[in-house]
């Protein structure tokens, strides 16, 4: 939950100048999303959200960011299409920052994962893997395999803080995934971030993808790894199949797997799940006390880490 | 900003059904509020906010902040109106708490304070006052002048630690504040919590004014003197007297102050500092590090108590 920035009354107004959406009718701090500032805008023209990217984003990957949500938007996902102003900019200066507004999009996203969500939620990640196909421009995934060691090394000294052996453990692991790691399965532009509240649900039905702000050009069956681990455990961190397998077959419902991506399924899981620790660790051991935002415990991506290990094949997930 | 409490989709829906506000559309949490979980909440019928009360509010309070919220509304006031369920109540459990829905108010509350807005800003409270007058259940002030020697006494060990001497200072301060406290001024119900947060403006107007759970019956002047706190005071911790008399200006021209009110201001004043100088304080000594709130720092209001200090008369404050 966080705001990070505050926009003067006059600052907005000078901002909203810029645009065509209407007369402003409110602005509410929304408490999601942890990496920037959030806000409800209501003009006169309807509901819109105002992002301010913080530090963590790098400005200039934004337009990336905007340009595969406008070109997955005009493909008919439901994810927030980027406004332009006036002169046509879909970024502008606001207190300090870049911002950007985008449309709002309806629904809700579950607090609690029920195996109904997880076709719906397969079926949109390959709706969201073949609409992004002709988007030409490619980011490399600045958390991708290659950021991982450098990513442990940074956290090693106080690993074992955290876990007596978690440093060795974590080099061991990583060591491992990163030897088995695939190099020639299907690549693309991925969400790699497709948490539940990314997620919004209407009705049954998935009315909106959101945050787009770790997407990047990577294995299509990564995103479907990284999803298996954000959807597919208890809250005891058992492993749910009967959600696996729901999410699974959605996806290959609209994008079929090929025999090397089925088979890369777990050492994927595992580098999902490596990558998710090793974000989690850092922050874990670098937040200072009475931050925004709390952090989150990065021993819950241990946990999946484990059951990963165990998986010998696809079947582990239900395929 | 906070959402301390989850809302699951089964349990939002469920609650829902009781009310007959249309489907449901949008629920997203609200990061404004410090004391309460807030959501905006968007169905087919228009905008609400849902409010989980959590552990700070006392329940048995709730029906008289509602009762007077909702005679106030009746009345003209722009705050928000409990939204009846179907069997008439406005309070209805969810999620483990009791919960609230409340119509939702246009406007933007200022991050920056300017003369403009105080006048205003001193009517409203004005009108609050007067149209509170008829709303005959009482609610005695929990935060009143007899609650600061016990809330000091909390805090007094560690009062050191934050500034050296402020323990004896505050006593002192405290001692003398109770000792000038005014006994026969004019009494109904005061919101006691009108800081800028609380207060939406639109086009130059106030749209809304919110959060009701600190209101109570008390000294109408005393309710004055929060917002010569909240709103006159520069960044710097310099008093501006030219929004103080804007302040008054807008009050007094819907509802007199009569000569002992306006004899009383000073100390006032000092008490109003000095109430939320203790509620930092003890929450500055006692809120864990990983809170979800940041706590606020007590000395501003150290500060601000200083300055009455000084006053000597109303004069002071541009009367």
């Amino acid at each position: 939950m966080a705001v990070y920035t505050e926009v003067t009354d006059e600052a907005l107004a000078a901002f909203l100048a810029d645009y065509d959406i209407g007369g402003m009718v409110a602005f509410r701090g929304i408490a999601e999303g942890v990496e920037n500032s959030n806000y409800a805008l209501k003009t006169t023209q309807g509901d819109f959200i105002l992002t301010l990217y913080e530090k963590r984003v790098n400005t200039a990957d934004l337009p990336w960011f905007l340009g595969l949500m406008e070109h997955l938007a005009a493909r008919g996902l439901p994810c927030p299409l980027p406004v332009r102003a006036k002169d046509g900019r879909n970024l502008n200066p606001l207190a300090g920052r870049v911002a950007a507004i985008t449309t709002f999009l309806p629904g809700v996203w579950p607090r609690r994962v029920v195996v109904d969500h997880c076709e719906p939620l397969g079926a949109a990640l390959a709706e969201l893997h073949l609409a992004g196909q002709d988007f030409a421009p490619r980011r490399p995934n600045a958390l991708g395999p290659e950021a991982w060691a450098p990513l442990l090394e940074k956290s090693l000294a106080h690993a074992d803080d955290v876990q007596a052996g978690l440093a060795a453990e974590l080099q061991d692991n990583l060591a491992r995934i990163t030897a088995a790691w695939p190099r020639d399965l299907p690549v693309g532009h991925i969400h790699a971030d497709l948490f539940p509240d990314n997620v919004f649900f209407l009705n049954g039905k998935i009315s909106g993808l959101i945050d787009f702000y770790f997407a990047a050009t990577d294995i299509y069956a990564y995103d479907l790894a990284i999803c298996l681990n954000a959807w597919c455990f208890e809250r005891d961190f058992s492993f749910n199949i009967t959600k696996s397998r729901a999410l699974l077959r959605g996806y290959l419902a609209h994008r079929p797997l090929g025999e090397a991506e089925r088979a890369a399924l777990p050492v994927l899981a595992q580098g999902a799940a490596m990558r998710f620790l090793l974000t989690r660790l850092y922050d874990w051991l670098n937040t200072p006390a009475g931050a925004l935002v709390t952090p989150k415990d990065p021993m819950d991506y241990y946990r999946r880490l484990r059951f990963h290990n165990t998986a010998r094949d696809a079947s582990a997930y239900g395929l």
